[in-house]
């Protein structure tokens, strides 16, 4: 067994600059140009200036629909003494039509009079007047638009105008991909063993580069085998102005790409010191970039940005767009390792007039935090991490005014959010972001007045009540509204069929049964524990009682996929997964909204969509629901 | 002679108000949808919800390359106490691979000492560590995106993760062209009658359609024939989402296309109150909206940008993304009429950290300054319009960043300056703003900190030197640098072989001889007199001295076009136009900097390019200049 496992650890920029340096060496910004039909070019940037061909207008023009005539022959006209032109003095024009050389203005058809067929006119004309001259528009020869630049609608409009037919622009650089790893299929089966990968990589990083300007070609997936490699790579490196292998995240992997990259070029740099991302690799095959991208998603996409988008756009010759930069505030404590430059990915909203920046979980594998996310920002090496509340610098994938125009929601997890989610954002264009903590974590956001409101189902011990209790021991003295969102059931899930005939709490104890819990703090870990104590059951009685997860659906799909037997959960999740439910309680699923952070037109909004009748259809449709409470104020403390 | 010449003056508002509302009453908002493949959906917007199909991982994962383990089989390693676990106790995994049940922890590669074929390891592994559980990234039946949402390139790779093959999107609306107009032609022609006009609206519109998300439908240009109309009209409505009626700017057009719109349907407003823009048409056919836009490209433009824009971004379910707004000061008194809205094009820079607009030519035929523009700023109705300095906000069309990275430059004319455009934007991706107000405007800016420098050519009458006593009288106590971009010669144009022999000063005061002038305060217009005051010729003996013209090649195109015999200008734009040139005089054209103004960096940048080889060889080719002081400093002041 033979594995590279310690490859380098370059600082970002040291990578950066010594890829680009060297691809500066090879000539690989030297530009490549094609010339297109003008009606083609939009979107393309100019490799050359591009001047008018001809003037516009190419001939002396009437401005306006009226007569055209010789201003000396109306000199005279008044209001007094009106002047009748005869006819074969002027003629009629509509705005455009050419004026003969014989008339040097025109008078607007509001002010003639016409008589049979003369015009009578009282107001002497201006020469030149309502006349356009030659190239008052564009004259032949000026520059129309520069080299390097995009052009828009405008532009080509402007070129047509200008007699300009084809337009020499910069050539779309080709990326090829070339996914890699025996794990890998194709997106599309609906079997798929335990161990297999949809090859998604080679989608987002295609999809980027076209957003960069490039194009594409995509290689079938090469199996972890050399050979197959090396021919892939024979067979794109002549077309290709960008190589991309997406060499999987395994060392021994990496070790076929680099000795690939080696066998036909160089390998610049292997392994950079950023997280994610690290054990990428940079190199030169035929003077132009091969890039060996990690296989996690938010690895892959990270190198990806900060590697080939400012190389496609320097071959383009052109800058990138900059990205908007808004300073938030982290909601949270963030760890960062002194040695390299992290990435954060993070939603973003504005409460109570500033931003604030919560970060989405860290896992490279989770590529919902690509879909997720506001943006990122980077914690330089050299620096441990940032304290709650620290400002940042957020770099934005989304325009600021959708930021604005969201409501963020941090707690616990019900499905029935999702609909929120979906209908606020069709009707009202209105986003939600909600963001799962768990029930405490999201009275804890509310404390620190950073979130519009929070999910919460929080059982009192002592009362059987829900959530008021906590929120008067936790929120003293702030104002707050609750309102109930809908009662769900809670119950054990279990597999189909239920096999192992588990029928209540204490059969959870049993050795053969394997039960996964939620994290500290969620609404159903509480109601667990308060059920344990209840019925006077020992947590360590229960094989996997330490085991977390954090979302309902999690709990379900654990059950299903056979990695436990049972685990406490919503009558939704066991339904949606197909699996048996044993009901235990009933909860009280509430929002708790602060009322200062949300102003009263999308408190508005956010009531009238939980009692609209969509949101109802859709949650009785899917089930384990009851609505009579929904959207009644249950408590209120202002 | 019929024509409708008296339309209605609607308030915008109002304007858009009742055609929203009607375009709400005929259900056309309801938005039709398609299922199409996930792998084309990029850049689509969702018509519903889209859940997840598939867990990922869909099976508990080794995070990564190393052995799974029974954690418990490794609770007593240490240092000190190194456990052994013999083969079949463990497994190898990479990255990715599936952990089998009877495992429960994965120990890193690097933490793993193999000895023949058994595993010695020196630290316990917590359970479940390194294992990636199912649904970790998503759990089936999650939302993965909700309705009303754009497709990127992350969306994509998390949809095929989701095993979701397809997804239900927003149909692209179609949009119908129609121009309409005998005096229009195709553009690609190289002879072009006077009255005939290249049709570039509809190229415009398309362009325009397509970037707000739509396809288009160009139909052949109709002419002016009631019946054609009516047959075009026929021959989209029915698939049509949107028909635009190019339907050019005479009242007697528009009576065509207003009462076509009647047979088929309903016009709702005619005669907007705006400026540009006012004999715009709203109706509806078959409850679709149709527009008539009128014929100036800059009217067109703006009531598209005003009423089609907001509806194609209703009709697909979102709200149009909105414009960077940014303040400026504007550099000059606009006037506005009272009844209108008016809107202003205008270029931007940024000086001495604040921005300045600065408005664009206002004529409705100037389809340039829909290029040149880098936003535009409304004057309201009920108010008469801006003094210089005061407030505006414009609506950005371009980056901010390009903005702030824009020199500008006020003053004379010059083809050189075009060169300069091409190279900074090329080399250094800075862009130079070129505005052309002759001599003394470019002096009167310098005075006001209106601009980073001008390009100045003023004879003084007494010394016969070039720009200093302009500058000593105008700009006193002020840091200045005055540096030669190029001597150039000025002389007389006139036509190709001198049909009229006009070989002197003295023969353009001949009555045969039609002379065209440049504008008031240009260098060439005080040269001009300076040459008639020195000669002793008097101005009123020259035919067509009140004429003027803005530029030099504005000056050759009317010679070129027959609407003059002759005018004074500089030897570039007679050859760019093939026509002949009697030599006057040189001139000194400097460039006059402000140091305050423009930073270090540029001012290196600005003056390297002046003495790179490319921009005199460029203008070496051009002919018609001498470089001997290029990039000089030829006086200073501080």
């Amino acid at each position: 067994m033979q594995r590279n496992i310690y490859i380098e650890n370059m600082p970002l920029e040291q990578a950066r600059q010594i890829y680009i340096d060297r691809l500066k060496e090879c000539g690989y910004f030297k530009m490549e140009s094609e010339v297109i039909d003008v009606l083609e070019s939009q979107g393309r940037i100019t490799r050359s200036a591009v001047f008018a061909r001809r003037s516009s207008p190419h001939y002396a023009a009437a401005a306006m629909d009226g007569i055209a005539v010789k201003a000396s022959s109306t000199f005279d006209a008044s209001e007094i003494t009106p002047v009748t032109l005869p006819p074969g003095t002027f003629i009629e024009v509509d705005t455009g039509d050419y004026v003969p050389r014989e008339f040097d203005a025109v008078i607007m058809i509001e002010d003639v009079n016409f008589i049979d067929s003369a015009a009578r006119i009282i107001k002497a004309a201006v020469p030149w007047q309502h006349i356009r001259s030659v190239g008052e528009d564009l004259v032949a020869h000026d520059m129309v638009i520069p080299s390097s630049y995009q052009i828009g609608p405008y532009e080509v409009a402007s070129l047509c105008t200008a007699a300009v037919p084809s337009v020499e622009v910069v050539k779309k650089p080709l990326v090829a991909i070339i996914p890699t790893g025996t794990e890998l299929i194709d997106e599309g089966s609906d079997d798929m063993s335990p161990g297999e990968i949809v090859e998604s990589n080679s989608r987002m990083l295609s999809g980027l580069s076209q957003e960069w300007g490039a194009v594409t070609y995509r290689h079938k997936i090469v199996p972890d085998d050399k050979n197959l490699l090396r021919q892939a790579v024979e067979e794109v490196k002549d077309k290709a102005d960008m190589i991309i292998i997406c060499s999987g995240s395994s060392a021994g992997r990496e070790d076929y790409t680099s000795s690939i990259i080696e066998e036909f070029g160089e390998v610049l740099v292997h392994g950079i010191a950023t997280r994610p991302g690290k054990p990428a690799i940079l190199g030169v095959i035929n003077n132009k970039p091969v890039i060996g991208v990690p296989g996690y998603p938010i690895s892959a996409g990270l190198i990806f940005n900060l590697f080939a988008r400012p190389v496609l756009y320097m071959k383009q010759g052109i800058t990138p767009p900059q990205a908007d930069i808004l300073e938030c505030n982290v909601s949270r404590k963030i760890a960062s390792s002194m040695g390299v430059d992290e990435y954060i990915y993070t939603n973003i909203a504005k409460i109570d007039n500033h931003y604030i920046a919560y970060p989405l979980n860290r896992g490279a594998g989770i590529t919902t935090s690509l879909v997720k996310a506001d943006g990122a920002f980077c914690i330089k090496r050299g620096n441990e991490g940032l304290e709650a509340g620290e400002p940042c610098k957020v770099e934005l994938n989304r325009p600021r005014n959708v930021i604005d125009n969201t409501i963020v929601m941090i707690g616990s997890h019900d499905m029935t959010v999702d609909f929120l989610v979906d209908i606020l954002q069709r009707q009202y264009g209105i986003r939600l972001v909600s963001t799962n903590v768990g029930s405490m974590g999201g009275i804890m956001a509310l404390r620190r007045a950073e979130t519009h409101f929070s999910g919460i189902h929080l059982l009192d011990y002592e009362t059987g009540d829900y959530n008021t209790s906590y929120l008067e021991k936790y929120l003293p003295g702030k104002n707050y509204i609750l309102i109930n969102l809908v009662i769900r059931k809670q119950g054990l899930i279990v597999k189909k069929g239920n096999p192992l005939e588990i029928e209540s709490l204490q059969n959870v104890t049993r050795e053969d049964v394997r039960f996964i819990n939620r994290q500290k703090g969620a609404g159903t870990r509480i109601l667990f524990d308060y059920l344990l104590s209840r019925d006077e059951i020992s947590s360590v009685s229960i094989n996997g009682y330490n085991r977390e997860e954090y979302t309902h659906l999690a709990v379900a799909a654990a059950v299903k996929n056979d990695a436990c037997d049972c685990g406490l959960g919503i009558y939704a999740s066991a339904r949606a997964l197909d699996l048996d439910f044993i009901p235990i309680a009933e909860e009280r699923y509430d929002l708790c909204i602060l009322p200062d952070m949300l102003d009263k037109n999308r408190m508005e909004i956010l009531l009238n969509t939980i009692k609209s009748s969509e949101f109802k259809n859709r949650v009785n449709a899917f089930g384990g629901y009851d609505l009579k409470l929904s959207g009644q104020v249950v408590y209120k403390n202002f």
